[in-house]
């Protein structure tokens, strides 16, 4: 389960896909023996929380940039590579925590199939819609 | 294809899962006959990049507010919740310029693919070590 | 060195005027009578630190958007609005914790007088500068 | 105070200390000799904006975590720290685009200034208020 090669089988879906990546992160942590100086996420997981929640925030920003920079006609595929990135350290910090991209993925549909959720969340949306713009002092 | 309740199917895997969203949020574009009265992400395409945009930004930092807290004692579950809005916004973006998840998640793989790319990462990652903490001015 | 102007005016200065908005600021806390029902501050206050810290998160990617329209040719003047967005919430979070604007800027200044450090600083930098982009996995 | 060149008069606020820090912010510009291989900020305004604003999502993300950790008995200092960061790389964005910091500084004493500002937010964010979680899809 936790490979460190994983395109040894035909990849069928992103769950089976995510699932892999996942498997590799776990096997990166300090108490399963991944080390720090042979591998990136090893070294994340060792340095600890604020090392790959920092990296969250800036990878969050980096989307930003290269979205509007594909606003003003930029190449949208770098929106690919920095929503690759964000999502692989979220994973990091999933891993840490004792959750996987397979829960993630079992809130979405969660959600999506509970009825009336889009209508409730698009009136408070609206309700926000008003603002978006605001304070002092 | 632009279904609104997909949890009628075997939930076989989260390319699946995924590519549904995927396709419930393109069903959302105004292109398509998404209604922002009706529709929460019908209404963020509406209002344009920079209303999901800012989604990404904010999800992001509460995604490391909840780890925090978790970091403290506090219930790890709300992590999850944080994550599957930070890629749910991830995924209104994704539509906007055109992409979907399915080739975030093949960039994913590739990366992992590609021989010699945590070692390098890692050398990088290791010579940014030394500082974290650094400027001025 | 090359300043500007802006000290001419009997607009005695920003420490006055950013002293004087943290003093309305402190007012607005719970513990002081500010109450959420009249004022922006106090509800913020009153809700808690997760409520002004996302506003922090959000003020950023603001910062960042409007930047880069005024790169593709945007008005720059938005970016003055979101930066004092960005600051008006830090200033929150200061209060809350019992900080002042005045010890950031005494932060600044210490630095600033520290010899040695923008050199250290920038030999970090350079040896992250390699690097930039990374991971996997 | 301990100077290298910019404290030789009295600090008499904090308007002043910003407009020294902006001053030589302003001289580490390319177009004014500035040295990226001397200079950290020299260094971050000749990359361009992208490698700032990076910095800015970065630094607001620590600024999170620094207060999260406050939150559970951690050091408050270490917020101030912090947001001296952020203050200082939203200056050196500031100084790129042509603007100062006392422009921001005046832009929060305009919004003190308007009377039934406060009001109006207030309202907003209560409407806001119902919300704080919500979508999809």
């Amino acid at each position: 389960m936790n490979s460190t090669t994983m395109n040894d089988t035909a990849s069928t879906s992103s769950l089976d896909a995510l699932a892999r990546l996942a498997a590799v992160i776990e096997s990166r942590k300090p108490a399963n023996g991944g080390d720090p100086d042979k591998s990136y996420v090893a070294r994340l997981l060792h340095k600890g929380p604020d090392a790959f929640l920092k990296k969250i925030g800036e990878e969050a920003t980096e989307v930003v940039m290269a979205a509007k920079d594909a606003d003003h006609g930029g190449d949208a595929g770098k929106i690919l590579y920095e929503v690759a990135d964000l999502w692989f350290h979220s994973m990091i910090a999933l891993a840490h925590y004792g959750l996987t991209p397979a829960q993630v993925v079992a809130e979405l549909e969660r959600r999506e199939g509970t009825s009336g959720i889009e209508e409730k969340a698009l009136r408070k949306a609206q309700e926000r819609d008003v603002n978006e713009k605001g304070p002092l002092p």
